[in-house]
């Protein structure tokens, strides 16, 4: 296999589950069907590498120092909403029902993938929520293991500084029927009733 | 979301099946965990658009102007084995089994996918089977409807230009049991079985 195209296929490895058979098909398809694309997709990549970075305030990606929400002034800067990626403020953001800021983690604790909170860099949100105009933060992760586990790490850290922290709340679906919940999700929904 | 992730994201999807949201976790990801292999991605494709085309006899990737077998001349020219990849060629060569040169088809009829006679340029490999040294060509297309008819196809072609054809037998693996085997291949074992 000529040197270039071996590289290309190696290379092609470093995205996320592409394996060896993965990566020769792309190498494949790429050079035999779609060179404009794999030139496209090259420039992308370069061009990205260069101007992407995090803002300084809310750790999401963007081209600038500050991102444009944060930077706006328009948003009620004593809500801090922690998400662990910018999918999940996009997702928040579309409900319309947030109008504070967020805070991106990029990622959660994971410690069997070896991220531990200075992975994660969480002084970072530490001294953000510490900047004295934050009042409450609400912990939007996942609800998964590892998400929960992210959100009671940092309540701690927080509340240890003084702020309040919240979580959002787990509960049926709107529409959902008891019928069709998995019996965990009715047993929060028990747990977590708010008076009438 | 900033413009260079943006384009990137939509540049990922080039790649054969990666939808949106695959494209945004690979963006996502080679950004926030991977940027070196990032960088080495754009190069290695930057590279391999300049390095990589196709032999001019049989039609494989490399790096020259001829593949390293087709200007080895240690192989029997007489006979040509018609591959549809190059994977199906590395193959082929792990059997040891076959001294003879292959033509690469990079690809297999499909005309629901647009792709004709004209598209897999089959004209190179009728002049390449007449240059009057090759005296068999043997049909390796995979045992798929469009692997055959592409062997079909070709055959009649090159029977009409006088050349002798065969196709690679189908039948029970090595050490296969009947108990284990589908009935079509029994079948065609049966139909294609030869005398003792």
């Amino acid at each position: 296999m000529p040197g270039s195209l071996e590289k290309l296929i190696e290379a092609l490895r470093c995205l996320p589950s592409v394996g060896p058979k993965s990566a020769q098909r792309m190498a494949y398809h790429l050079l035999q069907r779609d060179r404009p694309g794999a030139q496209q997709l090259a420039d992308a990549l370069a061009d990205a590498l260069v101007h992407i970075r995090h803002c300084q305030r809310c750790n999401t990606f963007t081209e600038n120092e500050c991102c444009e929400r944060c930077a706006s002034g328009k948003r009620d800067a004593s809500l801090l909403c922690v998400v662990e990626m910018p999918v999940d403020l996009n997702m928040m953001e579309q409900t319309h029902a947030f109008k504070g800021l967020y805070y991106v983690l990029m990622g959660r604790l994971s410690p069997l993938d070896g991220i531990g909170p200075k992975e994660l860099r969480l002084d970072r949100l530490l001294e953000r929520a510490g900047d004295g105009v934050v009042k409450e933060v609400v912990m939007a992760t996942n609800f998964t293991n590892e998400g929960e586990a992210t959100a009671h790490y940092l309540s701690e850290l927080l509340h240890a500084r003084g702020l309040k922290v919240s979580r959002i709340a787990r509960g049926l679906p709107v529409g959902g029927e008891l019928e069709f919940t998995d019996a965990g999700t009715i047993a929060q929904a028990f747990y977590e009733r708010r008076d009438y």
